[in-house]
């Protein structure tokens, strides 16, 4: 297995990237090739005194920021780690690509480099989390924030594909993301949706509402980008404030204190439960290869997690069945 | 003051509704007027021995389920307690009413029986919460998924007036939520709104990422009622989730039990804080009246709370200040 990584994507790039890159290297004996600016690398690599040959460097000289337009500047930066990134596995030198750089020009690059999936309209990114009851996840939370009926026709598609075959769920219950349950609710493009979902062999269960996505009882959850994206983001808000919340209180007298502080080894297990970190990155679906999107705000354990699911997904050929899926959708429309 | 509240509203109407209505009564000295079938009312008012004469009730005799269609609802069931209720603050009989009720119901109702304010072009739900560092307010959360830019520069012309004299600040900061910060982000209606934003005197501070509703650093989030609605729902079920995960670490062995009696006030005070029930309901701003709309689930305490969040609104003239806002912003473009 041999997986490429942007050296240069992420709020504490490159040192974080290097630091997870060699502990993949080290617990899951994958080779890995960083992407990036050599003498920046090679001084992380020196800092952290790693003398293993199966780290290689691959040098870029641009480097995308994360608050760049994507295709502007994938055109651009004709030698960003982005674009040499994709070219690595276009020409078929990685098995998987992995970034937590710019997440718009990871998929503008991705997708004009490696090109869709035979029958795929738009490439969408899902992410993978634990609910109450379980592993569940959304997609697409960012790759498309003008989505069609048939693009969340084939989100929902793709993401019965990766519950299956990468989650393991026999059956997956797929979920859209509106406003009521009734289907008669929302805006017309989720009502067409809606429809087309209602006419497919998958297990569609029908409209959810935003609180159903973390008790864990739907396997898919479908939204366009735009709203999956918010939500997204406002999970991450809600969370951080209420354990900075939850902080204060426990800090305000002597008593409280002593009891948080026996408290602690549950804090910690719950914490280690929804630290994203602890997933991995986000695929990007619907692309002819593997594509990880990392979070902008990795720390190491969570780019060496998004390394694994690299590894993983490349293994499990997940891309065969998203081809078979709709195709087979194609022929009964 | 005299207040109209719908007595059949709500996942747990009629006994909350009255409930709620006796405890703001006596707590505000408010005259109530419950609207509802007499006799499942009458039989409340019974079970909690209520003898003043400040509470009365208004018959109607038909009911709007929570999953029926607000434009057919509305229609077919005139003798509704949601249209009562709207007829009487036509009526001027009452100074503000309240529903818990089927929310598209309750915005088409206050729509077409209250109209809205001279040149408001849509209403929008708002939503008054406590974020780390003080209060803010999103809108729309729901009465509109269809939102165009210029009901979006409306919702936030709303959203400033009601930030400054209900909430009582200064200079309102204004966001938009979008996938980025940058103004070049996001779908296309989301930027023609930024471009529109931009040239008005509001204190507009640019796009805002949902991470950033919680921390209390943006007084005013402006976004469609589709994601809005998303938004506040993920926020519930993400809240939900974390208690119980919280519950079952602490739960997991003796110490961290005995921890977690001993933090008890911590838990209690945080709960509090963010209770929804304590902030009372969301204003449907921009028609002409005072419309305060329930959450579908809530507790006595919550209608007590919305009954007071109604006085408020109504004392304050909120919307002579909208009505100005829209005005000045007309004479500019």
């Amino acid at each position: 297995m041999r997986i490429a990584i942007d050296g240069m994507g992420g709020d504490h790039a490159p040192s974080v990237v290097v630091e997870g890159a060699i502990a993949a290297c080290k617990e899951y004996g994958f080779e890995i090739v960083i992407v990036g600016q050599q003498e920046k690398i090679e001084a992380e690599l020196g800092k952290i005194k790693y003398r293993g040959s199966k780290v290689e460097i691959c040098h870029a000289s641009e480097v995308i920021d994360m608050h760049e337009l994507p295709v502007a500047s994938v055109r651009k930066k004709k030698d960003s780690s982005i674009n040499k990134l994709v070219e690595l596995a276009k020409n078929k030198k990685v098995d998987a690509i992995l970034s937590a750089g710019n997440t718009g020009a990871v998929v503008c690059a991705t997708t004009l480099g490696l090109r869709l999936l035979e029958g795929v309209e738009r490439p969408g990114i899902a992410i993978v989390y634990r609910g109450l009851e379980g592993i569940s996840m959304i997609i697409d939370i960012g790759a498309n924030v003008n989505a069609k009926p048939s693009h969340l026709l084939q989100y929902a598609l793709m993401g019965d594909a990766y519950s299956r075959y990468i989650l393991k769920k026999e059956n997956p219950k797929i979920g859209l993301l509106n406003v009521g349950e009734e289907a008669a609710k929302g805006p017309e493009f989720i009502k067409e949706t809606h429809r087309l979902l209602s006419s497919t062999n998958l297990n569609f269960i029908g409209n959810t509402e935003g609180d159903e996505l973390f008790n864990g009882k739907i396997d898919v959850i479908v939204c366009d980008g735009f709203i999956g994206n918010a939500v997204l983001k406002v999970s991450e808000g809600i969370a951080e404030a209420f354990s900075e919340l939850l902080h204060r209180k426990l800090s305000e007298n002597l008593l409280t204190k002593f009891g948080a502080l026996l408290s602690m080894p549950a804090f910690k297990a719950l914490k280690k439960e929804v630290d994203y970190a602890e997933y991995g990155g986000a695929p990007l679906l619907g692309v002819d290869g593997i594509c990880i999107i990392g979070h902008g705000r990795s720390n190491s354990k969570a780019i060496k997690n998004a390394i694994r699911a690299a590894g993983e997904s490349a293994t499990q050929h997940v891309n065969q069945h998203i081809i078979e899926a709709i195709a087979c959708k194609k022929e009964l429309a």
